[in-house]
């Protein structure tokens, strides 16, 4: 059965962080939380009662920084990131086909999904996938640096989140038009870059796309490798 | 057992909007609807593969006009609204106590807390309450125009909503802060405005809030009686 996440959203950076919570325990997991709204997040926690068991990275971002770290110190959360994106100090380094359980009963499976890095995990949870910057609504994440592959995000998408039921809820990392939420079968028929699209053609379509270098990369990256937390820390 | 609705926002008026989805039907509802994010809206259903049921509406709003009318004609949803809303062309008229039905076996309990207006209403559904701007996350709607009373508020908020279990989960029409949800339990004993408040000095406070008068009141609140749509359609 379908359970909603909690969405959040950062303004600044255009990022979604997800709360997960379940029937029967008041455990949650959070994914992809960013660091100026550490705040925002245990005020949530708080205020739902909800302990909280993971935080979930779906890859070691370029545009904003994680307040990972900070959560697991403060809630006593383990911190589950992809076993490939270089976060040493995580104590869950996932790969793909692990499966991480929280609550009373509940899995997440992990899928790996490269081509936006090469770590890249998307997550399966009671119908939903949390795709990253692997797949967005209507589009998927850039492929030009960070250890990037227009062919390995094409096979990601097409192959493994493609093969998922249509009616699979899509919650992205990102989105920049005001839209929350897609299904599988949505982006395989319409996905403005990736349905019915040949490999081929969607190696020159990223290849083409040009775009700037994201201000933060050179802060971001290796501050998210260690989870947010200053270096040394 | 607790079903999170998809809630999405509005930058401009700072509403949520509400998709209510539940397991066994394509069936949903949707609560608040703002007139300019009705393409929005209409992704999300088709993305979803949702057919509209009803359209709700809390009350008559002030700061924004509601898509109501032509989510209905383009969806053949029903249009439920408070009876004490003056919110004519709408085919149920909901009063307290009500039940509304949707999806395989689904029901939304209609609960009426006058306060913000008169006729405000808050729904119930799956262990969450849809407050409207009765309750708010930390605060509570204005109560000095469209037929406000702060003593039908206290009543409300205090007698009728904090009655509710304390893990139900709030879901506020407006949030100024970036919150997105809460919890009545939380509420009942933190909300700065009505936790731990007598009647009487929740009157003083809300009299000597001294707020401006709503840019769009006099457009919004007849266009909102009559659904979003123009007079005389
Ligand atoms: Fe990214
Ligand atoms: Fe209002």
């Amino acid at each position: 059965m379908n359970l909603n996440p909690i969405q959040l959203f950062d303004t600044e950076s255009s990022t979604f962080t997800y709360i997960l919570t379940a029937p029967g325990s008041n455990q949650a997991v959070i994914i992809d939380p960013v660091d100026h709204q550490l705040e925002r997040d245990l005020r949530h926690l708080e205020r739902l009662g909800l302990q909280l068991a993971l935080v979930l990275e779906t890859h070691a971002h370029a545009d904003h920084v994680t307040s990972a770290g900070r959560l697991r110190a403060l809630t006593g959360a383990q911190a589950a990131v992809p076993s490939g994106c270089g976060i040493a100090p995580a104590e869950l380094q996932l790969n793909d086909g692990d499966v991480l359980r929280f609550g009373y009963a509940e899995e997440i499976r992990v899928l790996h999904t490269p081509g936006h890095t090469a770590g890249s995990m998307s997550y399966l949870w009671r119908g939903n996938v949390f795709t990253g910057d692997t797949l967005l609504i209507d589009g998927c994440g850039r492929t030009d640096f960070q250890s990037g592959s227009s062919d390995a995000l094409y096979d990601s998408v097409t192959g493994k989140l493609f093969a998922l039921p249509d009616d699979t809820r899509v919650w992205p990392a990102h989105d920049y038009k005001g839209q929350a939420v897609s299904t599988i079968g949505w982006e395989k028929r319409h996905n403005a870059r990736l349905a019915n699209r040949s490999r081929e053609d969607f190696r020159i379509l990223m290849s083409e796309l040009k775009l700037a270098k994201p201000k933060l990369i050179d802060i971001a990256v290796p501050a998210n490798q260690n989870l947010g937390l200053p270096h040394g820390a």
